[in-house]
């Protein structure tokens, strides 16, 4: 799909740049693994202080990674200078969120003008396997010429 | 409705032991504040650690809050001895969430024997008033007899 | 909210003639019952052709019909000349969508210069009472100067 | 994935026998193309007392044939005697659903004992390529021993 190819070369450096000034990232200990063009993958290893009332990561937790990643995704194809924000997601919790490391990854399905929609997972990583712990249907928007909103 | 009848009368001290187990609404600084009988408020104070790029509360902070609103409420409703775990959620991010204090609301809008329904919302609180900044509607599923999960 | 006035002083007929043209509401039986600002009620009776395996309304009645009411909700709060198309909705199917009539709620929850958000429902009406058996969470995006695509 | 085998050899007859006693599916003229353990398609020709006001297919229309998709996709990996019944589903609709036929495709992502996580995908077909229209996310929940409720 042509919509994949980046609009701007440096796309890789402008999502780095922006998701090390998601303040929020670094509290949880999420790292950017890998940008794509279209695919960003987000790295979290388990920590106890994110956890719910059963010892698993918070629902929010998986969430915030998630969405995220495909904030990420979406932004990869966009131009300079514009930022890209969440619309609305959902997400399904399929199994509890277990593991010593997880990964989130975000992919366009779709890059309109002004709406994209991705996909994106969470994978609970064990040694030599992964399971998919919950998958998320995300709607960004482009928000252009508001100075105050670039990423 | 007599849905919202709750069916342990120790409802409030379960959902508030609960909540003190999260332990990522204490990474959060989240409170709870209020348990009704299907309606739970969160209240949770502005901290610069928890914004994303452009300086406003992380949309997974936002949804955090939000599900363990929802979450509580459903487990307001429930026999003692029964988990709730989020199935699924749908948020909407209509507004920025800019402000000092925030408030998000869970309330059940059907209680089934296997699965409740919630909706939540997200107020940022100004003086004088307040915005709405997200909507949810969630999906949770009663969990009973496995000893590891109970709330 | 002043955010449900409407911009345009013919939202009624325009939504009304919008409806009209909407074949498969007709398809269907579904009659356009009310048009206020930011709300609008559709009704629909039982038909057994609109099932599913089981004999109640099948799913993709329930939504659409929904999905109608919500698109209206925005609509009656549009200037004239702009279109509003559904961006994406999530729907709970809460109980058997079982009875003689239906009636559809769709309502603005946030109307912004892109993006709507409503919420909507439906109820099963009983004689002298009602059951809410599905409920909606729905994003609709403001269309403008596209000649081919005004309601 | 072992998940996707199914636990009635008699699947597909089982699927088809329940999609026939669909009525809506015959009333929009959709017809099972095709039913392999967890995944499932359905065609759709396009009619025009399908249509919202712009004259493509009602989103209405395009959810109920991917819901059906869904649905039998989950089916297809039950044992016999239980029913599945829509707990809820999002669906995004990128892109107007125009064309002279439609392919919906339902794919288990997870069978649980209770609850079926699929993803599904509305295709409006053209001479030689397709385009996917619209995207879901459904939850699905396993109905036991309720004779009224099989499928």
């Amino acid at each position: 799909m042509n919509e994949l190819v980046p609009q701007d070369a440096a796309y890789e450096s402008r999502c780095r740049s922006s998701f090390a000034r998601q303040k929020f990232m670094t509290t949880l200990g999420a790292r950017l693994q890998s940008v794509a063009p279209g695919e960003v993958v987000i790295e979290l290893p388990f920590r106890d202080d994110l956890t719910q009332q059963h010892g698993f990561l918070h629902a929010g937790v998986v969430t915030a990674v998630v969405d995220s990643a495909c904030g990420y995704a979406a932004l990869s194809l966009m131009p300079a200078g514009i930022a890209v924000l969440s619309v609305e997601f959902k997400i399904n919790l399929m199994k509890p969120a277990a593991g010593a490391r997880f990964q989130a990854t975000g992919k366009v399905v779709r890059a309109g003008s002004t709406l994209t929609v991705c996909s994106g997972e969470m994978r609970a990583l064990h040694e030599g396997s992964s399971d998919v712990v919950a998958v998320m249907q995300a709607t960004l928007m482009t928000v252009r010429g508001r100075s105050a909103l670039t990423d």
